[in-house]
């Protein structure tokens, strides 16, 4: 059994309390915030629930923590500072700053004797996992990720710090005609505008001006400036009732070459349709805390990334039944 | 640099010697043949070919030796035999036959000293190490493979032990309908028929009963009777000319459910369009080639397969460069 903690309860949190309840060889023994405990109603009756400040308490009796914050400000703080006391699984996803979260957490994890695992999700994640194993097999190729259809949190928040907007969601929409040509292994050159298209849903608040919103939203710079993006205005009953989707999903493919003189080519594609972003994402997370566990209990310690595990870690099956049944 | 040997040079052979002019971190060695070396030519021109009966001279020279045999006769013999001398990788692919291949493999590299990584290629391989991830992911779900289209070494062979036929070529091709009733969430329950269906280009001997042959092929059991079958009958001619393509390819999907109340679905999908079979079977084969290696240098032994060895190992690039660059 591994005994998992959850740290932090919004939407990643219910996740891995769903997920558990799923893998068999898992229990969930506590949760921690840093609300008053008395305010987190969980979905099962039976677990603590408990002040973040209490957490050294249970020191040894659990076996992996699940962190369940965000990576702009959480993450960067939780998982070194955990990750001295327990073994810790992350989902930390801000791309660019990666090498220096692994670094900070390397090193509290060894200090600890822990084993912790950041990045864990779908991306990155699932489409890391297959980015390297396609590399590795088409050294001669091209690699293409698309994401979506989904809300995008970042795009949708930046949208909400404009003048005048209410509230607004963002959807990312990988086009199909990129997708399709890649797909056929034409091997095009895609531009940003090619790829993914974004379609934006906004509540405004009274007496703001929609043509100037609009603008604001189309030409604002990394965001929006070089996609082409369809503003909505409609309100915020009507954003609440069919905007509170969590769905997502995307594609990763690698088009390669082999032959003697390239004249082979060949396509791998990844791709994931999912009705709840955070659910899957946690779904991944409770596989790799049973990783974690069992890394632990073989003497390993210090910080790896999903790249760095074998698949047989994640399955509550035997080496001999993977074998003999999934292999 | 991971020295590459080659036993066996037919189809996969030939394809090693491909994948290692693309993998800049290896470099073929030698290749060993149970022919008269003179009589095999191979495409690079400056890499010596030997007779199988000199290989032990090259204990020491030799990272890694790929096995190019069939999984029928030869693998089972020589796997557990090199591996007592080299580091080795096979492509057995007789699913059934995994354990009791896995266990003589890995008492003759435990023995040995060295490792052997059994099964590599894509099914069992690649897809093997989708099914493992999606059911570690989604613990609550429906796995399905379909192949195709593509050539069967195997229903080919099947229908040219049929008296009165003097060639052929079986197409396997996963049912559009099946395929897309799995991607759009349904859970079908598919039988047999349902998954796949079978075409043969059949070349009949002089005189050959046509009728009959067809009756033989479309009863034979195991083989076709469980399956739509279409025999079309063709001249050798265009049999050379129009069914000589190496190209396969399939699916795996896992669908799955998350949340409390299973409200949740999930679609995984993993596809491979392959243009040579072979050529990638060998393209994976050289990338766990590399693993063999750097496992063998960090002092593992023994059998293993690719659910036992993490993606990083399969790359030519540092942790760090992976973490900053894929991941």
């Amino acid at each position: 059994m591994t005994r998992i903690g959850i740290i932090g309860y919004g939407n990643l949190g219910r996740g891995v309390e769903c997920a558990v309840k799923y893998a068999d060889d898992c229990e969930l023994a506590a949760v921690f915030t840093r609300r008053n405990p008395a305010d987190v109603k969980l979905q099962l009756q039976d677990v603590p629930v408990l002040s973040v400040d209490e957490i050294e308490q249970w020191e040894g009796k659990i076996d992996v923590m699940i962190l369940c914050g965000g990576s702009a400000t959480d993450l960067p703080v939780q998982t070194p500072k955990f990750a001295q006391m327990f073994n810790v699984v992350d989902s930390f996803d801000t791309h660019a700053k990666i090498p220096e979260h692994f670094k900070a957490v390397d090193e509290a994890a060894v200090k600890g004797n822990h084993v912790a695992i950041i990045s864990v999700g779908w991306d990155p994640g699932m489409f890391s996992l297959n980015r390297v194993y396609a590399n590795a097999i088409l050294p001669d190729g091209k690699d293409y990720t698309f994401w979506g259809k989904g809300v995008s949190q970042g795009h949708s928040d930046a949208i909400r710090r404009i003048k005048g907007v209410k509230n607004a969601k963002q959807y990312t929409i990988p086009s199909q005609e990129a997708l399709e040509a890649v797909r056929s292994g034409k091997n095009p050159e895609l531009t940003t505008r090619q790829k993914h298209t974004r379609e934006c849903f906004v509540v405004l608040e009274e007496g703001a001006d929609a043509t100037a919103v609009e603008k604001e939203i189309k030409e604002m710079p990394n965001y929006f400036a070089d996609y082409d993006t369809t503003v909505h205005f409609i309100s915020e009953e009507e954003l609440k009732n069919n905007h509170s989707t969590m769905a997502h999903g995307g594609f990763v493919f690698r088009s390669g070459k082999t032959g003697m003189n390239k004249e082979n080519s060949h396509i791998i594609e990844y791709s994931l349709k999912l009705d709840s972003n955070p659910e899957f994402t946690t779904s991944v997370l409770v596989a790799y805390a049973r990783a974690a566990h069992r890394l632990a209990g073989e003497g390993h310690k210090g910080c790896k990334t999903v790249l760095d595990i074998a698949p047989a870690y994640l399955s509550p099956k035997s080496g001999e039944e993977l074998r003999a049944t999934l292999l």
